[in-house]
């Protein structure tokens, strides 16, 4: 699949101006016109009471995954925000690392569904432990909102 | 209010034992039967490419105002998990803190559903700037969930 | 409290202009400035097949009740559309009539945030049984959306 | 696909002992094991203001195709109920006919997240007017939830 308006350096680079993603040691590790991949080990700074990875930086993995997929396909002179999502836990996030997988269910004028899977690897094998869909608006015009 | 199974140090202390609460230097500020209050100074590690504070640290804390809210009132032999939240944001998290209020807008048996809202305070002024709903599980008997 | 755009005519013919809701027998019972309360007799044919009230007649008066909600203070020459809900459900929809009270979270100038609660009436006696979040968007401009 | 639950008729009856569905003149019309699929022709009863189907009305469908693709591989002796579900409206639910397809996400013990994609055909031509998840709950010998 290509997009006309697809720019991968343009993803990679509004994600690594993201100090929160460096806070947690998350990376982007896959993007391609509507998809992006963000992987985070799991390390102790991440958990919640229970050893789990706390519920919130498993929706953030999620939901930066959700915003730069919509963000690969966005228009050059426009930005994106999140205006909602709805995370489900399904399983705990254990493990030594999280995959999130981003991608778009419908791209529309104003605003995009997107999607992610947030995925638990441990010894070697993938468990699906959370799922959130999100809508990102895009922005025009808006100072201070672009990338 | 009271509660029978209100127990202000157990909520706090479960708090204090989520290394991700320290890692976003976010602190419990009020604790009362059904109703949590977390606060977080908006740092330079909890920020997005636009320089707002990232939709998942809003996430989270409101996640945990809404799941310690609903731990307060939890049965001393039982714990506490996010099964589901929907964030909807309404304005750029930004100033110098984010106020989390999380309260119960129906305790069950084995569901509770929360809300929480989160106020940036800028200025001198709160603003309400996203708001959750989460549905929190009480759990009995497995392993490792308690508190 | 009053509203510059508040116009309850306006509310209660849109509300009529509904055929679904005459197909439900829903009725709208308060129109505030922000704030809207619908009521629907439970009637055989709304049920699922416990006897309940289907979910989606709980979601159908609950978007309705939120999106009036925000139609009561929005401009005369714009119209609503809901983008999104959540709704959750705790307790079974059973009893003589339900209740749906929507009113106003955040009103913003594209995406406004409201909230329903849906109440059972039986033998005199209200309960809780649903929560509903929506996002209702402010349109102007397009063919065929107003009021 | 097969599964050791998978009952066909046990649906078929079931959504067949709905009397809302019959109340907006939708059918089932595939049942396979984790997958639902209903049909509703777009008549006046359903609509809303606009002409558009009613919000509450494709939340319904969604649910419905939700909750019987869950209860497609529910054990026997069980029956489910949906705790909550959140619906996003891509486009205007207009054309001849409106087709909601779920499936599942991810089967728990207790809790079964699914989704649904609901279609518009239009002169012959499908369109994605809205997405649904829903987390459904398997409930065991609790009186009157069976099927």
């Amino acid at each position: 699949m290509s997009h006309p308006h697809f720019n991968e350096a343009r993803v990679r680079t509004s994600f690594n101006n993201q100090p929160f993603m460096h806070t947690i040691q998350a990376v982007i590790t896959k993007v391609e016109p509507g998809i992006v991949e963000i992987e985070m080990p799991v390390w102790d700074g991440v958990r919640q009471q229970h050893g789990f990875t706390h519920g919130g930086v498993v929706g953030s993995l999620a939901d930066s995954a959700c915003g730069f997929a919509a963000l690969s396909i966005t228009a050059p002179d426009a930005g994106v925000l999140t205006t909602e999502f709805k995370c489900n836990f399904l399983a705990p996030s254990v493990g030594e690392k999280l995959i999130a997988r981003g991608s778009i269910i419908k791209a529309g004028r104003t605003l995009t569904l997107t999607e992610a899977r947030i995925f638990a690897l441990a010894e070697g094998r993938e468990r699906l432990c959370a799922h959130m869909t999100a809508t990102i608006m895009t922005v025009q015009g808006r100072a201070g909102i672009a990338d």
